[in-house]
């Protein structure tokens, strides 16, 4: 090690009773590496150094490798990423003086998206509900990592998964640069991370007596087509298609967010349905609001319903839906 | 809005069909903001809210916030970090200069631990596992986002959990600044956020013909546990302790990652059994290996299984078994 050494105590943890021959003073050295014969193949490798090392050895994760490598793995888009997927983490250059903004979601089989909910649009709802939520504090997307669990290895779907996670990263300049796949019960975990010039991030707490309430678009679609899609209500099939994009391919508000900075005193995005999301503001900001049931944005389609025999049901997609994407904001009139 | 009107271009994508009152021309002001009567409690606040908005407005994910600010929200104890858990994402304050080091892991219940596994050593596993995966890299860590499924609201088992991750997080100078939680099959996804000086992080690519191999500590303990667990083997019952915390408390080698900048040629951690992670490095340093079995360092009742009629077992655990969260690494001599 020569002027390298290091000073004892940077020894690990070590149980002294190990036999291993200890060469090192630091850590064990116990095989060297050798120059690989030119032009084996990367099969053939594998069960030489197996063969030598233990004949029950195995990759038990070979797939998972394979997997990620054919479906995950690009080439960054940007250089700021100076290690992406595929090694223990990734490493990245961050925008000099910029904050940096994370938020992690996980969505469940069952729970978040149905089990036989199209591939693709799932890949794109995945990393939308994340972006959703860097719009709601006005950060410019830069990074994302994904972790899944799956019950099997359905190529087929992965590929449609993959490609609508990358139609939404390429459109809001995100580059994915980790991820993680176990098997297990369908399970989607999505960190995403952004950048805000420092101290402008938005937040829930900055809601003032006097401001007026914003919200970006359409709510209650994405309930309502939910609703429809399990026989609880009807819908004509162009409104069931219009609603069901909103379900499942969902339009994050982030170029809004971006160009909130500055301007809206407090906002959260709308994902638990629009009560329950304003209460955060409400509660941050400590401050009261009254909704005006007739001024909520809503579609045609709600529009109907609230005024017939299923107004019930509309006012729960409306008012505690969930799954808008929308921004709720307050600003000074 | 006055001068911080926004242009045209800024509009959000809107369905025109809505008949929501636009009472400004970038998004739908549709309700105030008012000051909130003094003493009011959270509960009576939220009742006449949803009493005047909607009487079927539920707040679904009350018990999740309840949750996350019992038990995972904490002040920060650095001041990098501007807003930690609470909003829609955390923002935080770089160290100027660094560059930024990811990853990601997905623990599933029945893969990845056992179902009665004691919840503090799973809280200290959940973290721990992620930190390894930064001791790879040489960085230091920084932050982490937490987020899980789980079957039920078991306080005791959460706080449990609670205890044991910030134990590791507050051992390792580790902020929780992010979370999510939702119902289903049990499922733990961390994201760790590290720090290295530009150019100096460790990866899988450098190894040269000639360097020396090296491993931060003993192998197979971990495997050899669950192989106990399992009913697969036997151990006294010390050695079935020591190895047992070898598999649910494992330490991460995070000072030694640090002190191997700038010396270390390659690094992985040791999670997937030493053969296969060793061929990751291989494969990205484009050389070979041949291991000295007799080399590898192991704890004397591994050692014993070695030697004995259980010596496949004893293989498999020492080469293949996954769960050792040790450094494997390559210098030149």
């Amino acid at each position: 090690m020569g002027a390298r050494q290091p000073t004892r105590d940077s020894l690990p943890r070590c149980d002294q009773r190990s036999r291993g021959a200890r060469q090192s003073i630091w850590g064990h050295r116990w095989a060297q590496v050798r120059e690989r014969r030119a032009r084996q193949s990367r099969h053939r490798r594998s069960r030489g150094r197996n063969r030598r090392a233990c004949a029950g050895a195995q990759h038990a994760r070979v797939n998972e490798f394979a997997l990620i490598n054919r479906y995950f793995r690009r080439s960054p888009r940007g250089d700021s990423v100076r290690i992406g997927v595929g090694d223990d983490a990734a490493v990245v250059g961050p925008t000099p003086g910029m904050e940096l903004v994370f938020s992690v979601d996980m969505l469940v089989e069952g729970r978040h998206f149905l089990r036989n909910t199209d591939p693709h649009r799932l890949g794109h709802k995945t990393l939308a509900v994340n972006l959703s939520d860097l719009a709601a504090m006005g950060a410019t997307p830069r990074y994302a990592l994904l972790a899944g669990a799956l019950p099997d290895t359905d190529e087929a779907w992965l590929g449609e998964f993959a490609t609508g996670f990358f139609a939404v990263a390429d459109a809001y300049g995100v580059e994915l640069i980790g991820g993680d796949t176990a098997k297990g019960p369908r399970n989607l975990c999505v960190t995403i991370v952004g950048e805000v010039p420092p101290g402008t991030a938005l937040t829930r707490g900055g809601a003032k007596p006097g401001d007026d309430l914003y919200v970006s678009g359409l709510l209650g679609d994405a309930a309502l087509a939910l609703a429809a899609m399990q026989q609880r209500t009807t819908l004509a099939p162009d409104a069931l298609e219009a609603a069901r994009a909103r379900l499942e391919e969902p339009q994050p508000r982030v170029r809004l967010g971006e160009r909130l900075r500055g301007i809206a005193s407090a906002a959260i995005d709308v994902s638990d349905g629009v009560t329950g999301d304003l209460a955060h503001i409400l509660d941050a900001s400590h401050v009261g609001a009254i909704i005006e049931l007739a001024s909520i944005p809503r579609s045609s389609a709600l529009d109907g319903k609230l005024a017939g025999t299923e107004r019930e049901l509309a006012l729960r997609c409306l008012l505690a839906g969930g799954d808008d994407y929308e921004l709720c904001f307050t600003a000074n009139p």
